[in-house]
């Protein structure tokens, strides 16, 4: 688990957004042998600063393996006050300077700024939303191969969002989480869900304060059940009042999902 | 160069389209040494027929190393009539037995079929469709690598939408073809070019019955001139009159360009 760290003020933090692919990472959080996120930023940063100083970086959202982000943010403190001065009126030059320890990493920093006063990229973030892309057709994409979910039977994107619906408001979520969630509380409040239809692909979008862990993937594997006709719209009322995992659709791949916001 | 060929009646004609990663090939045609797709489609299409016989695949356009397409046509006859007997009431089977020989390669048919009577892939088309999408934002997409180009400079896309109606009705298209392009008559018909904004994205259709050797790519990269104020709207119609290939724009690279319809 990643702690708050609080800062002298003398310290610059920097803000940044993180564009990946996810299918190049075992996810976004730091582990041991297996290349990740997390570790490829800060070791960038680590690396435009000589080396002489390790930083640690904080994200909003911890991506599992094979999910993408358009719009993961991030923040690092500048380990000294002599880098801070230095980087201070460069904040473009920083930004380039880390891309250019990222090329061919597969992640890339789309954007930095100094961070606003007691600004933390995980506990300030007031609404993340996520995007899942199913391309809906016979026969799969070699364009887009690992960019979205393939599924040949139609989909009555219609009904889902019907059933999409009934997520939004405050819920026990416990159906729609990993066995392997580690949240202590399991009621989430869900600002919003739409699907809609974009020719062959059916796209579908959420957004809350916070997730459980796999909760977009399991919403999505349900309501990918209800389009197919498989189960009806009411099938997510009974879920949520259920609050049986077993119950509810298969966890959708990872490749289909994209974080592509945070708000603070 | 490839050569028209009549078949006799006994023969059945397969219609295929076929979607394709450009960057994994060096381009459609079939070369010594290098990877095609035309090769790669025929080889599996082969490998279908136990590689008793071989084929001959042809196709509607001849991209280039790097150049997408998302629905190319291409035809092949079923070489005798006894596999044709075979396969003449299992088209969807021939479709899936086809792509079982196509993972990983690349490339995959999208749609297979009995073609009409007197159906030839190349000749018989009378209008193509191609696509180029520009990424136009500052940092450079690691989710979108190789099918797009990046421009960092915002382009004004109006002006390169006014422009781009210059090119259609008939022309002399000297100034926009290849040095390497062995067509005898340069005068080509463009039935519709549109340039238009999508977000960070700028898009860019154009549809003509042919097209000379990189035409696209040079009639893109002039109007990114013009999107980046470095020439005017004007300058389409001087270059249409000069017929002057060294005052048209670079060639746009081939990762941004897809062949997306044929039509008969």
């Amino acid at each position: 688990m990643q702690k708050l760290r609080i800062v002298s003020s003398n310290h610059m933090r920097i803000k940044l957004t993180v564009e990946y692919d996810g299918m190049q990472f075992y996810g976004w959080q730091k582990q041991n042998d297996r290349i990740s996120v997390q570790e490829t930023v800060e070791h960038a940063i680590s690396r435009l600063f000589n080396g002489a100083e390790s930083v640690e970086l904080y994200g909003a959202g911890r991506t599992d393996t094979g999910v993408h982000a358009t719009g993961q943010v991030a923040h690092f403190d500048i380990p000294n006050g002599e880098l801070a001065e230095k980087w201070r009126a460069n904040i473009w030059k920083l930004h380039i300077g880390i891309n250019s320890y990222l090329i061919d990493s597969g992640a890339v920093i789309t954007s930095a700024e100094i961070a606003p006063d007691g600004f933390h990229a995980r506990a300030s973030a007031i609404m993340r939303h996520y995007e899942y892309i199913i391309l809906n057709r016979n026969i799969k994409s070699v364009i887009h191969a690992n960019r979205m979910w393939h599924i040949v039977r139609r989909l009555d994107d219609v009904a889902m969002n019907e059933a999409a619906k009934l997520f939004i408001g405050t819920h026990n979520l416990n159906a729609f989480r990993s066995a392997h969630c580690s949240a202590a509380n399991p009621v989430r409040t869900i600002s919003s869900v739409e699907v809609r239809r974009d020719g062959d692909r059916v796209i579908i979008q959420v957004a809350a304060r916070s997730f459980l862990h796999n909760q977009v993937r399991i919403m999505v594997g349900t309501l990918v059940q209800i389009g197919l006709g498989i189960k009806r719209v009411d099938h997510i009322q009974q879920l949520l009042e259920s609050m049986d995992r077993t119950a509810a659709g298969p966890t959708a791949p990872p490749y289909g999902l994209y974080l592509t916001k945070v708000e603070y």
